[in-house]
């Protein structure tokens, strides 16, 4: 039997009816990730395997690094076979991470390659295997996504985006929907001014907008907001180490602005200040359109600053940060909420530590104005394994209702990443499932099933409404 | 066979024998809760469920809210039967969280009804036969308590309470003992300086004390402190957000305690000043009497502001916090130990998180003076299910000794509560049951069993001097 | 079947075969422990369980403290047979702690003790069966050594240390390799400055040197690292609560360093900034000789005053911190790193909270220059038990590679601990073999095991180059 077999995690024979009565066939509503829109606008060719898999993907990049290859095998000037090689012989060394299974699972869906784990000595024929099915046109990248039944994909782009690629996939005629997502992370990223002011420079430009005060930047981002809205945007995401919700007044926003617009380097105070009214204005548009807000809180980045000043950003130098959470993010979302202003809000947090607070953080703004108005994400990055996965179902079930739960997104960068959202549901199966042998759930399969399905589809479609 | 059946949640047969050998038939020394003293002392009969089941119940308010339920139905002007009606709809979504079984749990004990689960279909039918069951003497409040084999209940009270009920319960002879609990929280409360003024008004007119300075305050306190004693009382409670050992003089505290009864607000570090030293006074009142201490740590109350200005506190908008515990907390008890005042202590904290560090600081403290002075509380709050109570125990287990632990307590505010007890040993025994089968734990019944019996109940026995 | 059988801890027949064929025969690297050198270099004889046992186990005396023993029986006056009977009679209360396992593992070996539990009925029994075995050359401190098959013993010591004994075991053949690591936690430390200098002035008369400014004092040290390297040592050791990772100038240093020699109370600010920089030489001069460095992080120690008065530290008074730690130690760490002057690092926290964050800590430093360069250290103290080592393993899978994780140590005070890397290897291999029937892991045996072996033995074998 292959390694990853049909009942591949479904520990039990509840969990296997479970999954493959009411999960297993379901589209997939990706409401969160990274993929470049523009491949899926040219509905691109990949040459190898190399390009698809390995090209960007910083969680592969860490096994290998942790495993003594050299960084010319992960981001240097080594030949995509070399590459390939490289990550081949560390996958048996990833045995126990998730990246064991999302290889073989990958390799399975699309390449049907499932007689044979990766390893250097099985490199060279899954190489020419893999290839000579990747560089067709069956396996286009819009082949691939409907390959996967996908239905919505959500992108995560700059407000600064031109969105063409989104409209040249709409205009196409593409019958999966692709929207783009909000994320202004650099509209206040004023811990770095030369960034900022550049990033304010285009904003003026793109806009046409004269931006000499705070009001004025807040209506150019207003134009940006609207932009993204005709253009299908439903979501945004904001990228924080924490919440922010100093105290300050409209004056001290406006100083800070002008300062920040001199190249003036801000305190650590004016930055937190800065970002505290952005948020707030942020969600206030959120609000205003009924789109979803998203907050990633809690990632540690660019730990590493020999190989920041080398590489940049998102090449896999981040790691989990112990911030404190609890008081500014129920402030910060008290002052939305204050107002009624609070949109629809997805809550991640890195620290699995933080599970049960974001868990019982949701509760406080529950105010039955939607069903599951408030949501704490799936487990996100690092948690984006099985035990991460049960553990914020765990703390869900506890603190919340599981059953209102938008469920699963690849957050990926890769084409490849679909099977996710199948490991995700076999999770959910099975930790239901065993429950359900074990008298915590009735045995009632359309009772539990139709939460299954629920979660791994109809709740996204009711909540996001794309 | 019914959802709650005699092995619910006795997933072996070792943990089936634990349970009923050692553990089902033992009296509940339910040492800590919330329901009030008046109807025991009226031995009220409840007109139907909405009214003991729903009223004041936070926790089902919030999967209400959750799942899209408009307030009028959790604490608005909806009947009774609406609100029944609209909590019976959200039951099937609470699948996987505590509220399922408990509520299958209070309907199987005392309404005898297992053939059929909560939802909004069988609505109608449970609410005629629970409540013909309830509006008869056999289900008044004194006959809840003793049909659950209830020996003693620690209601938890303000020092000012007057104790009338505690005291014509005691006079009606109802054999089951109903003390109180001393909670001065409001004694402390100087973040809120017209709720403590007006306490302390209150404070001089009860004793007829001067308390023109803290001395005289303390007092008074210490008036009220006996006047608990007197009539029972052997516990204090103190719910806050962490532990306070600031330094400070005795002059210190005396200007504080002016400042605040002339009502000019304190600064931050003033209030952690005044609470620092009164805990160690109320500390040092418990030793000296000879009460068991509890602190309950951690929670973030009031989060949503719309939402207490509305409803006022515990009404379901508080959460887990993650709050700097250990130097503080240490320092507090140290405080009291290096002074020989140190009481017999519980301490509770609401970030699971917390578990470890809570369970290796009583460490600290255990001075072999009494078979587990120092104790770690049981699961509270929102880690009061399965999994939280798991979670203590193996911490406990790990870092001290369970074989002391003193056990469960409902902390609750139903009279339809008691069955937590039923939960706790259900689970208790469960874990210990599958150690067992595991060879974790040797097969010796009366060993795991003996530890289980002392948990349950002999060992709260011992350690409460009621 | 006895407690202790041959399958203990090994739930399933993968699991049994995995650590009977993978892990069950290869040798001990005790990589980091508390033993002393003395009772090796004169391979002593022990009279008594008690000596062997007890004396020095804070693990113990917590658990009788806490039992309600005297501490007459712990640490006081009170014979070697009453301190055993007293141990005895709590360990049945130590049910589901790891001494209670701890405790038949190591009548089991080397004693042979297996036919009986250990309690108050079979203390005298024990006593002299044990006593009898123990006071002969057969189970000599050597000889017990042999007897666990060890090839490499480190201990800790201060840079002051002659290293005496370690020069006669070597000078004496002993066929274990018994190495010094380098433990300086004295010479920063400048909250005590009587200690600290004290220290300073001894370091002075053994290595000559002037140090009359912070070079010199680097220099004496410098002495010290040469002179421990010369000796064999290839690994340091730091106990802090946290990483220091202040801002500062050169000048900063050289004036606190000034202020301390004088005997100047420093602030908290100055401590930091000093130990700030010491960690950084500290960091250097183990990277410049090829050391591994380790960081045991997170205790909050000394708790209890009154104790610590009268016993000292080490003694039972600690416990687990909540210390932030992911900023100051990421700073820590990219400050060697930026200079190419960070040396392989060991990881270990206290908070098992933060073992998510420690093992994706480890891959920001991660560059391919060694396999597994980083390590993230396994469960430490209050972690060293059941679920603390399967929740490291857990995190370090997911987050990591366990496959190339350097595993078990004892960091132990006693000669009878050795059974604690059996433990280890029944946990790991139980949890691995576990997956393995659960079809996480595939199931092939030489793979599994084989990773099995490398945490066992083979990985520490590479990683330390002693």
């Amino acid at each position: 039997m292959s390694f990853i077999h049909d009942d591949f995690l479904l520990q039990s024979a509840s969990a296997q009816r479970l999954y493959h009565e009411y999960a297993a066939g379901l589209p997939i509503i990706d409401y969160h990730c990274h993929i470049p829109p523009q491949p899926i606008a040219e509905d691109h060719i990949f040459e190898n395997l190399t390009q698809i898999w390995l090209y960007g993907d910083h969680y592969k990049w860490r096994a290998m690094r942790a495993n003594g290859v050299d960084e010319r095998f992960c981001t240097g000037d080594a030949s995509d076979w070399e590459k390939f090689h490289a990550w081949a012989a560390t996958v048996p060394k990833t045995l126990n991470n998730p990246l064991y299974h999302w290889t073989h699972m990958e390799l399975k869906h699309p390449f049907g390659i499932t007689d044979r784990l990766l390893n250097a000595d099985t490199a060279a024929s899954i190489w020419k295997e893999g290839n000579e099915k990747l560089n067709t046109p069956d396996l286009s990248v819009r082949n691939i996504i409907r390959y996967f039944n996908v239905e919505v994909i959500c992108t995560t782009d700059d407000p600064l985006d031109t969105l063409e690629y989104h409209q040249q996939i709409k205009e196409s005629g593409f019958e999966v929907k692709v929207v783009p997502a909000f994320r202004p992370d650099k509209a206040m990223m004023v811990e770095d001014l030369v960034l900022f002011n550049s990033w304010v420079d285009r904003l003026i430009e793109i806009t046409n907008r004269e931006v000499s005060d705070y009001a004025g930047y807040m209506e150019a981002i207003l134009d940006r907001h609207q932009f993204f809205h005709d253009r299908g945007c439903r979501l945004s995401d904001h990228g924080i180490e924490q919440a922010y919700a100093d105290e300050y007044t409209t004056a001290d926003v406006e100083a800070i602005f002008q300062k920040a617009r001199k190249g003036e380097v801000l305190s650590v105070k004016e930055q937190h200040i800065f970002k505290s009214d952005m948020l707030i204005q942020f969600g206030r548009m959120d609000h205003e359109k009924g789109w979803v807000q998203q907050y990633h809180l809690g990632a540690l980045r660019n730990v590493n600053s020999r190989m920041y000043r080398t590489l940049g950003p998102d090449t896999g130098f981040d790691s989990i940060g112990d911030f404190d959470l609890a008081r500014p993010l129920g402030k910060m979302l008290d002052r939305l909420d204050t107002d009624n202003k609070l949109a629809k809000t997805i809550l991640y947090n890195l620290n699995p530590s933080d599970n049960a607070l974001m868990a019982t953080m949701i509760g406080n703004f529950q105010d039955g104005s939607a069903v599951g108005k408030m949501q704490f994400g799936s487990g996100w990055w690092f948690l984006d394994q099985k035990e991460g996965i049960e553990d914020q179902l765990m703390n869900l079930s506890n603190m919340g209702l599981l059953s209102v739960f938008v469920g699963m997104l690849t957050d990926s960068r890769s084409f490849l990443s679909y099977p996710r959202h199948e490991y995700f549901r076999r999770v959910l199966c099975n930790y239901l499932g065993t429950r359900m042998d074990q008298g915590i759930l009735p045995t009632d399969y359309d009772l539990v099933g139709g939460m299954i399905a629920d979660i791994s589809y109809h709740n996204a479609k009711r909540y996001f409404e794309f």
